[in-house]
């Protein structure tokens, strides 16, 4: 189990293989691309989000965490646009080749994601790079045709929902970054679920089905909650009320410690949760999905038209965040 | 037209989305993710290609000829597998915010491309990386269901074709890199020919048809002849004589004056043509699909049982290549 993978071919049939197994386009990983059989009356839905050693993770970060991540970013989009996930390309650019150890831990962690989420991997290509560590994932997934859901879509009135909770991962990456923060304020056990929550993202493929029969618009929380929210408004505004947003007890107890930290709850990327844009006709049904699918909703309020998008503190004072969230140009 | 792209928003908005036009799938580049309507009785084919700065190409390479290489070596796959090109995904990692006349030379390099080709762009990602330039592309396409062309189905009896001319390539690069190179021998209008080869490679997606409905296998040559050539033939063999196969007047000068320089031609990767077995019974029609392509091909020998793969000289010496093809763990 020591030592360097020593070809590409040990790194793709001893590896990758198996995790594309049960494939019948996968071909083993042995073609030059994979074939994927169409379902009539059904469309697909693609997206690739790379991450990169340095800017999306840490390259010491374990390598089933990495590999978690890798997938877990582009099956949230396909979980924004409501759409099923079937299988996915990967292509690894490595500085070096890598520990047999790490090579199965990738691996494992790979296996991980794809149960979790229901896919496979189909094919893909492995590189060596004089630059960091980078991992592409181009993810495919299906959906009835006709009922992709738009992230620009929605209309004053329509009620905006959050699922699961905001800002955990934004307190995690300051964790992980720096063991002894907010030490004094958290459990070793709240501090570690944050670090979880900003290593292992749960995209939120069990609302499909609600999103699509009921949603006017959906994206995914990846570039900060503001950031996010100002691109599912469009043109429209929103009043949020901050003791409206659902947020952790962990994430309530460093906030009530330190206010400014509001700035890296709404701001901070790496939610990985939905903001879905529902008429007020739908609400109810809407609703009833999201319960039926185990996933927590919030109402984070109304999108109305001539206004712009404010944050209300609790004593009624309005929150001008410092920073918008991530922009990939300005770092 | 002078300074740098100011933030990914322009950058999308400005040089990418012009090339989704009239993809209503790609949503004009501002979705999470792209849409892919299907169609009954047909199968899709998926490739991953990506190109890194310093592995397959020189940085300071020209915008366009990039662009151009990035999408060439993913439609070469699809030309394999005997698919028509639909639509492609692109990821650019840039190690710094791209110069606007860079920029604008790199989109127009992927629109000659996408029109050459034929397919558009539907979706993609843009970060900021510590490393080199990298664009991932994955590259979509379409053919009658049941019509994939594999890789692996040759049997012993069967012709190998070659499409155009191999080495071409292999020459180029070594031009590309030391301009004098070959100056003895070749005239600058030959030398820049070979560049040409090297910089733009021409996917062979005319044989489209003619694969699907003639050769038992098939795949492109990327990393060399016989890397690829031992590929196709799996546990067969063949003896292919160098005189059979199709050079260019260029390559066959330079090989006249150095013999030496048939490991470049055998091994070098790049060339992007087509290795495609077909069945005795299949030659007479697939070499008149291939007529009415207007694409030229070769025959280089007859796969056999119980025989190595060898190359033999004019003189009827045995070539004993000293390097095997391009393999990305042993640079």
């Amino acid at each position: 189990m020591s030592g360097r993978v020593k070809s590409e071919t040990e790194l793709i049939q001893t590896y990758l293989a198996p995790l594309a197994q049960g494939m019948p386009g996968a071909f083993g990983l042995a073609d030059d691309a994979a074939l994927l059989a169409t379902e009539p009356g059904t469309d697909l839905v693609i997206t690739s989000d790379p991450i990169i050693a340095g800017v999306h993770f840490f390259a010491s970060d374990k390598a089933d965490d990495i590999a978690w991540k890798a997938l877990a970013v582009n099956m949230s989009d396909l979980a924004a646009k409501g759409a099923k996930p079937l299988a996915y390309m990967l292509t690894l650019a490595l500085p070096e080749p890598p520990e047999t150890s790490w090579m199965a831990a990738f691996a494992q962690g790979l296996r991980a994601a794809q149960e979790a989420f229901g896919c496979q991997l189909i094919g893909g290509d492995t590189d060596m790079t004089p630059g960091p560590l980078s991992i592409g994932v181009t993810a495919i997934g299906q959906l009835p045709a006709g009922k992709f859901v738009r992230r620009h879509g929605a209309k004053a009135g329509d009620h905006v929902f959050v699922t699961g909770t905001i800002g955990d991962a934004a307190l995690g990456l300051a964790i992980h970054r720096d063991p002894k923060r907010f030490g004094d304020i958290l459990t070793d056990a709240d501090r570690c679920l944050l670090i979880d929550r900003y290593l292992r993202p749960r995209p939120r493929l069990g609302l499909a089905e609600a999103l699509r029969a009921h949603a006017s618009a959906t994206l995914d929380i990846s570039d900060g909650f503001l950031k996010d929210l100002a691109r599912l408004s469009g043109n429209l505004g929103i009043e949020v009320r901050l003791d409206a947003l659902p947020l952790s007890s962990a994430v309530r107890a460093v906030l009530a410690d330190d206010a400014a930290v509001a700035d890296a709850i709404l701001g901070g990327g790496d939610d990985y949760e939905l903001l879905i844009a529902v008429p007020p006709s739908e609400i109810e049904a809407f609703s009833r999905g999201a319960r039926l699918s185990g996933i927590g909703v919030s109402d984070a309020g109304v999108l109305e038209a001539g206004r712009p998008i404010a944050v209300i503190a609790s004593d009624g004072t309005r929150i001008e965040p410092s920073r918008s969230g991530y922009d990939h140009f300005s770092r």
